[in-house]
């Protein structure tokens, strides 16, 4: 049999609920094929910070390091937020993580599931039929991690600086990735930039025009960012692959997954080259439902999904994780952020909507 | 008489079209209030390209040096979208106004109106009642014009680079205007920024807490920008002032005013210290509707509407202007862009709409 091995970080608040059922469903993923996924707990976040002394402990990173891939939960909450930002669960959790791992492709899906277009803020008329964007976020360069960066100076001079940087190569790996998935999806990649502003955009442009040569059978168009902004609102159904920077993706990425209205639901992958990445929800640690078992569990589970398909080839698996999501959505089945009181709605807990969905496995 | 000078750039697509109309509504101001507007017609963008080598003529330079405010229509259009982005009809005309003219401070409102709610994208539960917000950008630092910028190397090593920068007493600057701005409002500054990531933003971050000590009757909040581009989508009514770097600006006023629905509909105002400033509307040049006489003036006609109130301290025009505008949409007078066929309303084409509001006056 096959086995791989998951570093688990369950992290804050509704981080430990969701992680739990996500493992449950892996349980039932060993059960149904031949597998088995050999787990190590550690902590992060403020859950790091509290046990260990700080968002990312060292024992933390070793377990990474001996694991084929990453499961994250969520991290954050009021108790850590007067910190300094570098200490912070969040920033001093995540930013040490893709850089040690050199996770450079983080991939978002905001995809309206059809039986939820209710929860999007959206009119009817603007997501009839739901959409599916899949934003391809460069995830270790640019404004996040280039120097100098500082603060500089006293009184009304004190000044504060951070640089912007690309390197063609950088671009090229990460265009590579947005024309690859585009290839599996709908063929089109729209690269967001701000070219009539930024020198690193003129350079991102250009790669992209040159990599997208080698995608014949992909369509490429550029928009600016704040146009983005715009048309996300306007048209989400244009767009299929988002390339962004790391900068413009941050943004783009939070504002389209909003538009789906189920932040919930989503997951994400942050990939490295290779077959190592690291799989978490793309909403927050929601601090103010925590420890309550009503959580939606549903993003945790689907990025366990995510770590099958891209870190152990388990397409199939992976393609029946979502399936069982999606027959247990048409059924009714909701938890409390996702229920609109429909007729054919049946509340349900973090649990139940875990077993809910391994029953359909 | 008061007299004022008014550098009028009327510029591409619809801009000669919506520029007439507001010029009309200065006539009736002119009428009506104790005043003369001297004004001087000059070349920009396209208009400036095709007629005089450049995007922003010298004559165009002089004659608004010469002037107590600039009435700016809107520029761009297929015909120079291939010269580089320098030479570009918006950048190479906007980007050297605000500097030359040190227009530090960019105002740009995104309101509903209640007649208009229709047009947004938002569903009518998230809207009711509209909303009205202030986005504050500063517009003449930060990385759109911080150096060293540019592009080197060759081949995967060729690398781009850009620098985003703020002093304290350029933060302290804007960051004035957005109080100041709230207490004539909602009372609420809420300042966005990436202080998780940025440096910039650490320090922007201690100078609006600072500045916001001698405002204790103005409510202070911070949000980054991801948060924010989602905050937006779900519940706008939550802003009054939004306070934004040059860069998160641009996309966060895009998205707000997108939200709106009637991006035919909204001014803003460009502020130098002292009494100097750039109007303009906040769409586009629309190329694909221009010389039809069908486009909507508002815009244009409530940035005239805003010239009177910050450039020439006529707070009882502005006024009448904008509630002109009001009772004429409440009347059921609709361009194209916002006709939305219900009982009460009656299409008019551009200057029907300007001599509407003219009659209000
Ligand atoms: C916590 C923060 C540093 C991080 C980012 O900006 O990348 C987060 O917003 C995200 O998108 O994963
Ligand atoms: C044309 C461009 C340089 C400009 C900007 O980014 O500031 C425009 O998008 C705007 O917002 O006025």
């Amino acid at each position: 049999a096959n086995s791989f091995t998951v570093a688990v970080l369950p992290g804050d608040g509704i981080g430990p609920e969701v992680m739990a059922e996500a493992l449950k469903v892996l349980d039932a993923v060993e059960k149904k094929y031949d597998v088995s996924f050999k787990r190590t707990l550690a902590n992060v976040g403020g859950a790091g910070i509290d046990n260990e002394g700080k968002a990312l402990p060292d024992t933390t990173v070793d377990i990474c390091k001996q694991s084929d891939a990453i499961l994250f939960g969520s991290v954050g909450g009021p108790k850590w937020e007067t910190l300094p930002p570098d200490e912070q669960p969040e920033r001093g959790a995540l930013l040490p993580l893709r850089k040690i791992f050199g996770l450079f492709c983080n991939l978002r899906p905001a995809i309206i599931f059809p039986a939820l277009t209710g929860a999007s803020s959206l009119k009817d008329d603007v997501i009839k039929g739901g959409f599916d964007i899949l934003v391809v976020r460069e995830l270790t360069g640019g404004i996040y991690f280039s120097t100098p960066k500082g603060i500089e100076g006293e009184g009304s001079e004190k000044t504060g600086f951070d640089t912007m940087k690309y390197s063609a190569a950088e671009v090229e790996r990460i265009t590579h990735v947005a024309f690859e998935a585009a290839r599996k999806r709908g063929s089109k990649v729209c690269s967001i930039d701000k070219a009539n502003v930024l020198s690193t955009s003129v350079l991102w442009r250009e790669v992209v025009e040159r990599v997208s040569k080698e995608y014949p059978d992909v369509e490429l168009s550029h928009m600016y960012v704040d146009n983005a902004a715009m048309q996300l609102v306007r048209w989400p159904k244009q767009f299929d692959v988002m390339l962004c920077s790391n900068m413009f993706g941050d943004i783009i990425s939070d504002e389209a997954a909003m538009l789906t209205g189920s932040l919930g639901m989503l997951p994400s992958a942050s990939l490295a080259e290779g077959s190592f990445g690291m799989y978490e929800p793309s909403g927050g640690s929601a601090p103010d439902i925590a420890g309550q078992g009503i959580a939606n569990p549903i993003a945790q589970i689907l990025s366990a999904a995510m770590m099958l398909r891209y870190s152990f080839n388990m397409v199939a698996a992976a393609d029946a994780i979502n399936a069982a999501v999606e027959v247990v959505l048409n059924n009714g089945y909701r938890t409390g952020d996702i229920y609109q009181g429909g007729d054919n709605e049946k509340k349900v807990n973090t649990s139940e909507m875990g077993d809910a969905i391994i029953a359909q496995l």
